[in-house]
């Protein structure tokens, strides 16, 4: 799933640091011989959560201090500096929604866009119990239920649903039937991902 | 197609100019009453083209200096400063395929990444007729082939090909055979967008 990855080389120097991201620029050499300052953007990694409760699959309702409206999401967030996906994964799923799992399994590791070093990692945390309260941030107002299977497929026509990067995943398991019921029985009765 | 678009405030600061990306900043006030410094980038919007050559469309491989492998993609590019997206994918297909055309339809309108201000025009080019040799710039290694509908919709499956925002829309329309006949009528026949 990397696609378009590229990354940023190690003689690139890094021009600006913001709050989330970096600039990093690099002499390029051309095809024609000559050069060219390249630029590419550094952000921190995503960790999100397909969490399997029961027959269903958390999705939630968020709001943002800048969001003009609600929109659709499923548990997950910016993983902190050197922390491990799976970490933050687990972290995000507890802080917003109270569950944990100890059944969990990388399904995608996308990286959305070809000029920014950012990989979005979805995990599927299988058998989720409740743990306790949610706690999350000023940043943001979660609340989440579950939905069944294919309400959470369906989530791909909603066009207020947080993670585009997944769009285009769950629609191929709606293409494809057989594909859809392999991934039903990964997440509902442990099969290994495909 | 609009989705999570929230815009740069009209009070945020823009605190660095890269080559491609600015980064502006703000105080956003939160759900509690505090303020954090938020941020979000500004890149140069993107018109690309579904360019139909008779009764195929064409595709590209491309290579670009930093690239690691060939990559598919569709004629296009970034829109020049105050550059009106139609007139960059006009100016795109004429010097990546030598082709023109006199009938041009809006198809779609994506923001990939909510933290960006970035459009990405997807421009249907109707009838189009070759003109003049291509002419690229040193930054591009660019050929291009017709291909028939339902190869460029498979195009979706390529995990190479260079636009992500358009591959859910494209499987959108392998799941739909009534939108898929729809939208092939509005490439080859003319009738209207939907």
């Amino acid at each position: 799933m990397s696609t378009l990855r590229r990354g940023i080389p190690s003689h690139a120097k890094k021009v600006f640091a913001g709050k989330i991201f970096e600039v990093w620029q690099w002499e390029q050499k051309m095809f024609d011989g000559g050069v060219e300052i390249f630029e590419r953007l550094r952000r921190p990694n995503t960790a999100q959560v397909i969490a399997v409760v029961g027959d269903k699959i958390l999705a939630q309702t968020e709001e943002q201090p800048d969001s003009t409206q609600p929109f659709s999401s499923l548990p997950g967030g910016r993983c902190d500096a050197d922390e491990d996906p799976l970490v933050a994964a687990k972290r995000e799923l507890l802080e917003e929604t109270g569950y944990v799992s100890d059944d969990w399994v990388l399904w995608k590791e996308v990286n959305p866009v070809s000029k920014i070093e950012w990989t979005v990692y979805t995990f599927i945390a299988r058998n989720c119990v409740y743990q306790q309260e949610p706690h999350v941030d000023s940043g943001e107002k979660i609340t989440s239920k579950p939905v069944s299977f294919d309400d959470f497929l369906t989530l791909s026509d909603d066009p207020f649903f947080y993670s585009p990067e997944l769009v285009s995943h769950m629609l191929r398991l709606r293409l494809n039937k057989q594909e859809k019921e392999k991934f039903r029985q990964a997440l509902f009765v442990g099969n290994p991902i495909s």
